[in-house]
């Protein structure tokens, strides 16, 4: 087919939108793919469907190679099936809520879990129905605190999402592999650069869980991958490798130190190597770092958790979030929470007073026992040295929230070194297991006639973030650069000059490639708009193949340039069908 | 593509769904296309869906053939715009609203126009940008009253909204008369018998407006068609074809009679036929019945009417609702009205006191100047014979909502007479003209430099109303009956029996087919789904093609039956493939 740029809605803007924060964002709104209609929420144009339409279809694609259904389900659901679950309370302010005209409860569908749960039972009773994948490509709603980026952190998205529904563990295991299979051959066709990490489940529930990440600086999500191995993983799932247990036997006894003024890890270093004995260097590393928290479940109830990590690492919050569950708030200590516990001596608090005040205290896996301290010793200007865990204090158990920073050892292969790298999530899998069908009593008959509950997989792809994706992951510095397989065209032929023979030709050459089954997208405006101005634009707009139609002309040749490259050939004009042809079919 | 009923995602019921009301929900939901996921809001099962993409298709054809682009707005949009138009306020009860977490208001869309409006305003700005029609096909939302019959009024739904742009009248006419040749392909490669008739613009405002209905006893619309000339309208659009002005100079004078207990039109035409000279018989037709109501605007402020029609005829809910326009309360006068006006004797009103009172008084296009009536005489137990309109009283204009009638005169001939029948409203066009372009300020510069107000067009099209308008217009007794453009398949193989042979043909049959490009759905299932039950599904499903392969295959054949007429012929198993083929492409 033939787009005309003189009747395609579109414009092209020279000027940055304002509310624009990554590159991606910002080209596609200039270069007339997508436009804001509030907030996180997007109006496609029609360069931008195109390229959403091929997204989608090898989405479709690929799910259907592995067997999947399609299926739609509806984006305003009713209350009741999120209340069984406790997603309707968990999501919090994080999805849209409404009434209707009955005042019925609805909400806009974050993700469909409990739907597709509800429609299994409803239909299918036996285990000689299952193993059985079903899917939709299909509007979510989220309200997001901060939509930002563009289509990368929508509030209202285009996901793929389908479940598994099998009656054992190896029947979940098989449907994971092949979802996860089918992501690989969707990821490796869409063209970007990705990695596929542990991750950890997050609402979701369930067990084994892997994330595919865009690699991008602009992302959201940092993962780590080993030097050594294959290893890699969503930072919130990353592992400690935790050093082994040492025997405290000849460790020294633990002694209290005065340490005026030390009210933080720096002051406290400098004090200690100003001070104590010079046969060793401390470090931020050797001291234990305290921190207080009140963290308020999502059923309205707190408790009090203290975490002793390393002095010289931070609490990520994100990791933390991960740790304790979707929905769950929490706050460091303030002065109302000092003024409960008047034990606690805010900048030299330690282990043990935490301890003795009942509130649970959970250490990061490199204080392991026989693991000796500099923690605060519970006393005004004083810390206590040589405080051994496991010896002189005992915590209630492990948590894996300090911050991962780059040549931390590998959890996996125990020789590599962890290196960080920020990405974009653009599908998460997921072994869901029994949750939802036992919330929502989905169970079958086995093959000896006895009800046994389902087991479910989740598998989501974000479609339109995979658009910004891509244009993010391969945009330079003059505009976008589509990956062949979601090009919006296949070739863009500027008519270049004001002469009737170039427009001619150029028409020709369209109709030439389109009779060949080519998509071709002609720049045929007329009047004040110059060759200059056409070629900007067919570099922002960034078709894989541009092709000019003018002064060569004369000589009987156009100009076939590579987008990405700049490379560019004259090519005979009565070759120009079969050789554009032959470029874009290479792919 | 071979789908198979062993692993499709289906289950056809023997039972009818208790909140089925019509035929095609009934059907839809048994033969596993469609499942209720709350009320007025549905699930699409793959049977279902690949329907819905067929018509979607055809619609998205026709669309692109007139040059309409296609883009996608959101589903969830701001307040703003349509508080600008009114229709925030208008629309009531019938939109969903919701309030994100910063508490801005926003609506699930009804339909589009303020949003494309605007995006027009963004990105167009001369004459030269038009005319420009673009449309999506999209997920609407309207909070009905009373959602009914399945797929044919939800509260989820998908809609193809087009609007078309034009700097003149010329313009519009234009693309208005294409968007209207586009509609009846449409229709007609849809395979149902529909009609269209002029219609009212309702909410939308504009002038010229038609629409196209889906013949069906289940409509919930009444149109009129002429038996002598090609006019047809909803009836809410009929224009009464009034008689022309009488001259009153030889008319009886005004004269009040006793008409004791005559307080309805039987008893009031019996008491005349009884009581007067027997000259002439009395009917419901010479007497005018006034009726009273309270109006509230949509801001709120109310309003007295009186209407004057016929004594044989009811004034019609819907009428009336479209002449006073989306959003406005109506309520007959109730005690405390009249206790508002003592000169108003309930019973005995007649023309003059509802004038006398400063009541706005609008009568049907039958009571033209010079005709006369036997109305209320304003003293109770009388009436007044030879009430003369326009000598005895002058009412404030006509209003058209007097019932419809078969048999009554068509406006258009002159000659004809109208018969009524009931539809689906498929399809609504209408010319919109400069409301919305004003409301929000949608100008360009004419061809002189001169800012003009550009004129819209609306055109829409229920894409999922659509399936069940087909369904309901193909369906028989024993299932439903797809027209092949839409038909989930193409063939439907069943292999009846239990033989591996059978199976091993049935397959080997399937993939032939699928060589040849045709859509299989294969019943595979083997076990105990008797040959019996498997028949059954496949009449249900409605297919247009059933093809068993069975006992034939000792003799070397299969059967191919047309699932419409029931015409069953034996093909020989070599022949099959290239018959089948035949008879799919033959449409």
């Amino acid at each position: 087919m033939i787009a005309r740029l003189s009747t395609l809605f579109v414009r092209t803007l020279r000027e940055d939108p304002s509310d624009a924060e990554v590159p991606s964002h910002r080209l596609l709104v200039r270069a007339g793919y997508i436009r804001r209609a509030a907030p996180g929420i997007y109006t496609w144009l029609p360069l931008g469907l195109r390229v959403l339409r091929k997204v989608e279809g090898i989405v479709r694609e690929e799910m259907d190679a592995i067997g999947a259904q399609e299926v739609t389900f509806p984006a305003l659901l009713p209350r009741e099936p999120y209340e069984a679950t406790g997603r309707w309370t968990e999501y919090g302010d994080g999805i849209f809520r409404l009434k209707d005209r009955k005042d019925a409860d609805y909400l806009l569908g974050p993700t469909h879990e409990e739907m597709f749960t509800l429609l299994v039972k409803d239909l299918y009773s036996s285990y000689k129905d299952l193993p059985l994948s079903i899917y939709q490509i299909q509007n979510k709603y989220r309200d997001e605190a901060r939509p930002r980026a563009g289509l990368l952190r929508g509030r209202e998205f285009i996901m793929k999402d389908s479940y598994s529904f099998d009656v054992d563990d190896a029947g979940l295991d098989a449907s994971y592999n092949a979802h996860r299979a089918a992501y690989i051959n969707i990821f490796d066709r869409l063209g970007f650069e990705y990695a596929v990490v542990k991750a950890t489940a997050g609402a979701m529930g369930g067990s084994k869980s892997e994330e595919f990440l865009a690699k991008a600086e602009v992302g959201e999500d940092t993962f780590v991958r080993c030097d050594n191995c294959d290893y890699a993983a969503n930072v919130e799932a990353v592992q400690t490798r935790a050093p082994l247990a040492i025997d405290a036997a000849g460790l020294a006894a633990a002694e209290v130190v005065d340490t005026p003024g030390a009210e933080t890890i720096e002051k406290l270093v400098a004090f200690l190597n100003a001070e104590q004995a010079q046969e060793r260097i401390w470090t931020g590393a050797d001291t234990l770092k305290t921190l207080l928290f009140t963290i308020t479940h999502v059923d309205g109830t707190t408790e009090e958790l203290g975490i002793g990590v390393p002095g010289d690492r931070e609490v990520d919050g994100k990791r933390l979030e991960a740790y304790l569950g979707e929905g769950i708030e929490v706050q460091l200590f303030g002065a109302a929470d000092f003024a409960k516990h008047p034990s606690l001596v805010k900048g030299y608090i330690g282990p043990k007073a935490i301890i003795a005040e009942g509130i649970r205290f959970l250490v990061d896996p490199r204080v392991v026992d026989g693991s000796a301290w500099v923690a605060g010793a519970d006393d005004h200007g004083k810390h206590v040295v040589s405080l051994v865990a496991g010896r002189d204090f005992t915590p209630d158990g492990l948590i894996e929230v300090a911050e991962v920073r780059d040549g931390d050892g590998c959890p996996n292969c125990a020789e590599g070194a962890l290196s960080t790298a920020r990405g974009i999530e653009m599908g998460h899998i997921f072994q869901l297991g029994r949750k939802y069908a036992e919330a929502l009593d989905l169970k079958v008959l086995d093959v000896n006639g006895k009800l046994v509950t389902v087991t479910m997989g989740s598998y989501g792809i974000g479609v339109t973030r995979a658009v910004a994706a891509i244009a993010e992951g391969t945009l330079d510095e003059i505009g976008l650069c589509w990956p062949r397989n979601v090009a919006p065209y296949d070739v863009h032929i500027v008519a270049a000059g004001k002469e009737a023979e170039i427009f001619e030709a150029a028409e020709a050459l369209a109709k030439g490639l389109e009779a060949a089954g080519i998509d071709v997208l002609l720049d045929d405006r007329a009047g004040k708009i110059s060759p200059g101005v056409k070629f900007k634009d067919a570099e922002l707009i960034g078709v894989p193949t541009i092709v000019t139609v003018g002064r060569g002309l004369v000589d009987g040749t156009i100009d076939v340039k590579d987008r990405r490259t700049g490379e560019a050939t004259a090519v005979a004009i009565a070759d120009a069908v079969a050789s554009i042809t032959a470029t874009v079919n290479s792919r």
